[in-house]
């Protein structure tokens, strides 16, 4: 692994002392921020993840803060999937497409009251998008950055935890729902969500100045819970096919394209500033499409590229993420393949840094 | 420093074979791209850029293409900078401004031709706020993402190397000017300009497959010229007080704040989104701005956050980049400073990692 030069620019978060007492290994940088990427090893943390708790700092999801008359509108121009039944206390995962109907990000929507949400993004600068779009069609709403930082509670015991510190309501917020928890007198939305499938849950720490309060409330309550500082883990995010936004798909994709067909209702998102560019893929499906990927062999390398997929001497697809599968003991891959190619049990060559490698095109992923 | 895990997020570029032969050390992610920092030391890059003659890969400065009957309004409207005696030919350092003044991004533009335009970024998604301005005002231009990587030949010798690969025809080119010049039968945008005040000129080079052609005829080419491959350098862009977008401004900071007044119209740039906003700062002036600052003591420690200044107990400004100068034997720093302490000579002090620094504003930056 190569070494991060450090500078402002690479924004420090909330948590940052907290990651660093906790020995962090590695960061990628995201949202211009900091993410840890590995503590003991990125083998040993996903053991762990599958079967205690850990303590996240994905500040770097950063908020997209939407507050005016016109918020819902405008959240609504961003995605094809249709928010009018969307309720105060849900999260919708929401892709967010251009003009084209090409993917800009695929945040997480938390809508606070009818005039108020956060866009808790992936890494793009969609604050830019929102901004220039409110602005362009004058719309009357406020967009900023809020000093908010998410911290992620993930794992098997991340419910035990959170009861401790915020009381046993938290047993009772159901999936991609919040509710607002109080923390030292200040409320914090409390989401169950997050970029695993261990279970857990979200807290959008609103204040800097009580990051590192939380963060030790959290680790004093969790000790017998074997509670660790951790982060997105690469194999366990594979295994359970969570896209990651610049890896797995980019803006030339659409939702569709990435599975996320399910998340668009493009004849009933009026508004949507895709919905045109969309409606025929909605309707006749894409010629290309994400897809669970084993591929055969030793542990292959770090998938810091595209590899090319290949049949029949002809490139089908690409691989985006790829990692060797301690638990399923083989490697699992996230890739993007052509519509001849993509039925479940399809063979196909994968091009790897150390040669060509046998692949077979899964029904669906690992977890 | 911290280790940076791959993935394929942090984009590679059309150089990074040849980066990586060379021995890069170390990196920082900048649009989504790994832009190198280190190759033998900071230290002995910098010494080597000020005698001699390095290529550097700053494909980072990805390029927002404008392309239509309204690609010269969509510009103007991005910055307080007029743009109406601009000539094709001419590349303008422009700030790029929102609706409350705040910068987004100090680019360099290129005019192509009237309808045709490359915005060369710095750190942030500006292609979001670009396209999302095009589409919400029903421009008639597209916009996007060229496959355009400039490579930055920088250095006193820089002159010498590059006659030599693109003939006498580059010693012509004036500051901030270019030309198309040939290379292997395809025409190229050459540029007077980069990021160093060592001299040199940024190829803007298009096409990812005549990339490594290039690195490799720039090396062979400069053998006696003693040609290394280089990066962006913290201690001489301090000492030459360029700044750098995340670092020393952010969205918050008007032009004028960073001192980049003279590059702002704001009377004549009509249709600039920012102009309204940027009206009575443009004549009252801002009640802070950057500033060299002189930080007296051993060698500082990295500057990875804002350091706040402080005067008489009070916090008068934050440094957000500095390091040890070699040549000037003290530390270097960029500040952001009230106007009650930016007079040069005010003695102010700066809470660095390892405690309270004096440090003195200077009249100008060093070299």
């Amino acid at each position: 692994m190569a070494l991060l030069s450090p500078s402002r620019r690479l924004r420090r978060t909330p948590f940052s002392d907290g990651v660093e007492a906790a020995g962090v290994k590695a960061y990628t940088v995201y949202n211009h921020m900091l993410l840890p990427t590995v503590f003991e090893s990125v083998e040993a943390d996903y053991h762990h993840l599958k079967r205690a708790v850990q303590v996240w700092d994905v500040s770097c999801e950063r908020q997209v803060e939407l507050r005016g008359p016109d918020a819902g509108r405008l959240m609504q121009m961003m995605t094809p999937r249709d928010l009018r039944r969307m309720q105060i206390g849900q999260c919708f995962y929401v892709p967010i497409v251009d003009e084209t109907g090409g993917m800009l990000n695929d945040p997480v929507a938390v809508k606070l009251a009818e005039d108020h949400w956060w866009i808790s993004i992936a890494d793009s600068d969609l604050l830019y998008w929102v901004n220039a779009t409110a602005h362009g069609w004058r719309l009357d709403v406020l967009v900023d950055e809020p000093d908010v930082s998410p911290l992620a509670v993930q794992g098997p015991k991340a419910e035990e935890l959170m009861a401790r510190v915020f009381g046993d309501e938290v047993r009772d917020i159901r999936f991609f729902r919040y509710k607002k928890l109080a923390f030292q007198g200040r409320d914090l939305v409390v989401a169950r969500s997050g970029y695993s499938k261990q279970g857990g849950f979200e807290i959008y720490v609103d204040g800097t100045d009580i990051g590192m309060p939380l963060w030790d409330a959290l680790f004093a309550a969790g000790d017998d819970l074997d509670v660790h500082a951790g982060c997105p883990n690469l194999i366990e995010r594979i295994e359970s096919g969570l896209l990651s936004y610049g890896n797995d798909m980019t803006d030339d994709n659409t939702p569709h394209e990435c599975g996320l067909g399910r998340f668009c209702d493009t004849h009933s998102a009026i508004g949507c500033v895709g919905r045109d560019a969309l409606l025929r893929v909605a309707k006749e499906g894409p010629i290309q499409q994400v897809r669970a990927i084993e591929i055969e062999g030793d542990p292959v390398a770090g998938c810091d590229r595209w590899w090319p997929v290949f049949a029949g001497g002809k490139k089908v697809g690409r691989i985006s993420s790829a990692t060797w599968s301690p638990d399923f003991k083989t490697n699992v891959a996230i890739g993007m393949v052509k519509m001849t190619h993509w039925d479940a049990g399809t063979i196909v060559e994968v091009q790897t840094p150390d040669g060509m490698r046998r692949a077979t095109v899964q029904e669906k992923f690992w977890n």
